[in-house]
């Protein structure tokens, strides 16, 4: 009986080399897809994008990645707040590790008034020791930002929210307002949201994955601005393409599962959607 | 943007046509594999068995069911006894459909005493309404039950269950003893347990798909005596390549989860293992 847990080992393979907080970026994986089409060197580290568990504290959320066995989060400020001294981001990094989870980026973190919020967002993520920061700037700081990717070295993703969002409603209007920038500026795809404003995120993963960083990894029941999240195969936009089409483009970054979907209660949601992802990928390598 | 939910839309399509209890084996439905070793004409409707919510009354089971939209219930008698008279079947119908879900079948039932318990399967198999009863029987009634299986017109599957198991350890056992019977008997084909024996679940699937009625899908964390339950992408059996196969023998019947682990608390692991299996369908579809 052949032995087929790639999605788990590769979990474990990344945890071991990880350290602590210190892996931003997916190691280079090579994948030996049945499909032709599927590209190698390709990484699909499952994450859990930290408003998922908006309603819990720390402790909780953990006990759910631990029972989903998902080891990256996207570290939200509710759950290690910017003000957090050096010894307590140490104590959240200590709590992370007990569980076996790493966190990768920190974000979203709203920074669109100062450029005050902005130095102070960098300087958390340097504090907390990740390379990636996920925010909401205002479009007059884009330059600004782009310097201080400069001097941090870190990666920027801009997170695109729907058609609600004045500044950033989809992939193209980040791609547009930072594609003369440092190469560091970026994108934290959200893919339902994208949808729901009636782009095509498999094709946009096409267009703009030499600037995606990061992706909030969901499914919605319409691609028009009455959507909702749903569980992740559940929804219209087809992720096996999509997983098909991360790997054909030779996609780096964590995939993190961002569920909108009974908050209260996430848990099935997040298992469920969790299991999808790793079945489209198991079927795919 | 291209709309993908075949899983889903099968499951709506399969309840629509239905009707209450009286679809004991999947319609034929095409599949457009993009990997032509998928045949056509495959039905992957998922079910539960209905020893996964051994802890919890119908109401509860039914509402994760819900929660998780599976569609298919395999009928244990704790929550249906064979004692229940006919109001209190048509009571339990409604119940189900009210949620959605349609009981496919009844078991596993132990009927390896007397042929008074085989005649009170059967019986109650009929008041049911299905055609198919999963039982263990002892060796020497198999001849009464073959006889049976034709007055009745049912499928009688036997259950697998493993090392522990002195009568029926894994699907090589149920196969010799029945395929010189009638050809509606033959095997509910517990996988982990065939596997926990030392079996290769996938090459029995292609040796004895003929006699494969319906199917425990579940993944275990060894190939050994000490393996035990775990979800459906974490264990050591191959699920893809498992789904795969069943599409190339035109395997008709249920897939119905059998989730042995954190049994007073199954959702999470049952909605994560129901994510794997739509995820790997939906990717070979």
């Amino acid at each position: 009986m052949e032995t087929r847990r790639k999605f788990v080992q590769k979990g474990l393979l990344g945890i071991a080399a990880a350290g602590l907080a210190g892996r931003a970026f997916g190691s280079t994986k090579p994948e030996h897809g049945k499909d032709s089409s599927v590209a190698k060197g390709v990484n699909f580290d499952l994450a859990i994008a930290g408003y998922s568990f908006v309603k819990f504290g720390l402790d909780d959320s953990l006990a759910m990645m631990k029972r989903m066995d998902v080891r990256y989060l996207c570290i939200k400020d509710f759950h290690l707040p910017l003000t957090a001294t050096d010894a307590e981001i140490a104590a959240f990094h200590k709590k992370l590790a007990d569980s076996g989870v790493t966190g990768y980026a920190v974000g979203p973190i709203y920074m669109a008034k100062s450029k005050d919020e902005i130095d102070r967002g960098f300087e958390y993520a340097k504090r907390v020791g990740v390379k990636l920061v996920v925010g909401i700037p205002s479009r007059e700081n884009l330059p600004y930002i782009s310097e201080k990717v400069k001097e941090y070295d870190m990666q920027y993703a801009i997170h695109n929210h729907g058609p609600e969002d004045k500044l950033y409603p989809n992939a193209t209007t980040v791609f547009e307002a930072v594609k003369n920038l440092d190469e560091r500026m970026g994108l934290c795809f959200d893919m339902g949201h994208n949808a729901r404003d009636g782009h095509d995120s498999i094709k946009d993963v096409e267009r703009y994955h030499q600037r995606i960083f990061d992706i909030h990894l969901k499914n919605v029941t319409s691609p028009t601005a009455d959507g909702k999240t749903c569980e992740l195969g559940r929804g219209v936009i087809d992720i096996p393409r999509f997983v098909k089409t991360l790997s054909k483009v030779g996609y780096q970054g964590k995939c993190s599962l961002e569920f909108e979907k009974d908050m209260s209660d996430p848990l099935a949601g997040l298992a469920e959607s969790k299991g999808y992802f790793q079945g489209v990928v198991d079927s795919l390598s």
